[in-house]
């Protein structure tokens, strides 16, 4: 078990009122407790509350007269990562698959898996079935893409990355997700904290359904996978914007960190491919 | 109340070993009762049923041996169309719509609204928010696109079709919702059967949140709204196909029905626009 | 005849050796004569100049060692703009295209007509063809799109533009372009200085061919059309970029400008449109 | 230096009068000596022949009235197959390329290598430049891709086929062609009749400048490179269309043929990439 302190801090100018829906509350699950917790926003405002969907995911919805807005969110989380030796992770058949996983196969608006059958097919369909799979997929992302600042934006897809062979955390994410889907293994994205990650930032990532349990996995090797914090889950990363916002405002700070308290804690490395970390 | 009898006939011939995952039956809601249903596959499979998600679709899969495959579905339901008098019902404004309903504002595989928020706010950015601004957006449809089976693939989006102006069912659903949501009007997928529809085929259609409810449009205008009987919901095509199948099969025949046992139902002829058709 | 005094100065750090080719002299045909016209490069390089095409565009190409790059060029041009009423301007017959204006039909890079056809027949099929045609293609642009600099890239097409109703000059050009060859009407790219341009910079526009002869029009009425000198032709933006650099520079400064030396001249305010102006 | 013999039959039911542009005549030039050729067309119609741009296509424009319509082509063509040693062609230098050549590096309609170069850089970009990394190209494109007859249209691009990995000739033609732009190499489409070609019908195949001079290829491999005969050549498909219609019609028959009149001929096989095959 880990101890890690997430947090951010973001400052808009809102120049018309505003309806800001933020997603940046780590999710409550059993690999992850939340001991402590604030969201404070300056100047006060009233600040509803709410999950939305079936997964978890927390959102805080404020509405914001014009002037400076300050959302400053911390917590303390004990993460359970729950380690698990991958080498027997094997693919749930088709046939087994539980109904509810049925929608993690289907294309999403950033990851067009059903443009990609035969793509995925030649690249990985001689592969061993399993966890390790999985990994060659992320194994591939990396080393075809090249991590790039600015190089894409908020509409690209899998597809345009699978191309153009640059992009950010996100279209790692949504290459790996499309990659698997079109193999048969459902996946979605998660949005989270990531301990270590250079610069700091909000993070993306993913999760494969294998064996019966969700795999959380992360082909930009920028951060230890026994450090990342999860905030949304969704298809893809339309799902779980950190800020969606009405109105006319400028961002003009994102802060954003991730400590580990107990910095011993063994994390797992981000090329460490023995230990998988089932994480829902 | 009407009475529909729905009923669809599928034949392949089934080449290896093969999954289907049908979702043809048709979803039991308040607005929907159904009084007699069937399953018959011949020869005799086990059958798998399930229900997927939170939305009531129902999933029937079967494992199929080489050979032929005959699935043969009917139902009686009751339809409750629960007809409201459209003048007043508004758009729900975004801070107060409940969280569950966000994420049908999200883009999703077809429908790709995050490209088309400019282009939404052109066309109908000066109209009166309500149900009639969601009746402008499917008159509009209807207007630019022209009805041309084979026009559009398995992959086509609601962007192709408006640069290509051509489509089917599916493709003016994926429009019509693209909009709304770049309007900010939450709309989802609706497939089903659809009485006097011509030729007869399983059909797409969808829903607009107004007013704290879900109402159902159909921007062909091929058949009465009052008539149609939901099979499944999301967020587009991607979440309802009709088959999805793993193995190397053949489709030989889709034979679908949807008959209004009294005849004299008023099911709201296509362009009835003053009587709103409140859904789930 | 008025007489237009243009050029530019650009400015580049070159930090390994690079290759520039330039596409920045003006033309020479029978509506634009050359008084005068000089190209510095500092430090001294050598340059070699040649004609690219059967179009008369010229290009610079230097070979540029590490350090800095100042590339100056200026001309004064004799403007010959052969105004026309367009009243009885029509367009040419199919069967009596000049054959080379044939490829002119065809789609290109940033101009994709082919997915066009039924959009542009929607639109503008039911109007008197001719010169007016062309117009109306012109006006629709201008209205449909809102000018917005940095809402498009250099990989942007027509396609894109009409989904997302914003773009800067290329754009407007090449969605009229792509309009105009989808009805039939032979249409390539312009690039050029423009006479009270805000805020200065290179210009892009198009021509049209109608009955028998090129015209110029520009989508945008940013600057008066008859003050438009040409510099490269060809059939999208992807033909005429004002340069072109192999090798890792980068590029500080690009001052461009287009007096008019006599500013009683007629150039005809960008919403004349009963003259036309008559270009190659 | 062999002979073949090829030419086509195709007929059309023309509903209203239409306006045919057909590019079925060969090429001439110092590599391809056409000794004898007829163009035959039921009923007779007035046929106008003309030349296309400065390239040699050669356009045959019929304006046909409704009924049946018979076009009916043959040619014997002397192939003087410049066969050169491929193993020292070198690429051209950028600084050195004619500067006509510089447009086949531009992006075109169906080849978007203007979003390929990182792509193209990372599989091709560590070969030894010259003829063996077009050949490379080839292979890469013949091992990615599998020849899929109806997988493709008419408005299908290079990138579109690079994901879904399917695709016909002229798919092949313009993933390599646009490859090769990518790199820096100029490239252009070339449509053809293919001695051996099966199921025999017009083809579409490639060429690369190099070391000076163009060199045919052909990525799909179903016909030996020295059996193809060249009818048109553009920057891609668009260009170089067997026919374009203005006018309802219907196209029931396309025959093709190309027969080599000495068997024993040595055409060179698909794979010997030891020999190039200077083409223009």
């Amino acid at each position: 078990m880990s101890c890690i302190e997430v947090g951010c801090r973001l400052n808009y100018s809102v120049r018309s009122p505003a309806i800001f829906l933020l997603n940046v509350s780590v999710a409550r699950n059993i690999h992850q407790t939340v001991s402590s917790e604030a969201l404070e926003v300056h100047p006060f405002q009233q600040v509803e509350e709410c999950e939305v969907g079936s997964l978890g995911n927390r959102i805080v919805r404020i509405n914001a007269p014009p002037g400076e807005l300050t959302i400053h969110y911390h917590a303390s989380v004990q993460l359970q990562a729950a380690a698990v030796d991958s080498t027997n992770v094997c693919e749930t058949d088709y046939e087994l698959l539980p109904p509810d996983m049925l929608s993690y196969l289907n294309p999403s608006r950033y990851c067009e898996s059903d443009k990609l059958y035969r793509f995925a097919f030649e690249e990985f369909g001689q592969l061993i079935p399993g966890y390790s799979r999985v990994t060659a997929i992320c194994n591939w992302t990396f080393e075809q893409l090249s991590y790039t600042p600015g190089s894409t934006g908020p509409t690209t897809t899998a597809c345009d990355v699978l191309l153009q062979r640059t992009g950010v955390c996100r279209d790692y994410a949504h290459v790996a997700i499309s990659l698997c889907r079109a193999m048969g293994i459902p996946a979605r994205y998660v949005s989270g904290y990531a301990v270590n990650l250079q610069p700091p930032d909000f993070h993306g990532f993913f999760e494969a359904y294998l064996d019966g349990r969700w795999f959380l996995f992360d082909a930009t090797r920028l951060a230890p996978v026994g450090g990342l914090v999860r905030i949304g889950t969704g298809r893809d990363a339309a799902d779980v914007a950190f800020a969606t916002i009405r109105g006319d405002t400028q961002c003009n700070e994102v802060d954003v960190w991730a400590h580990d308290l107990n910095p011993g804690d063994d994390l797992l490395s981000p090329d460490n491919v023995q230990t998988g970390v089932s994480s829902a």
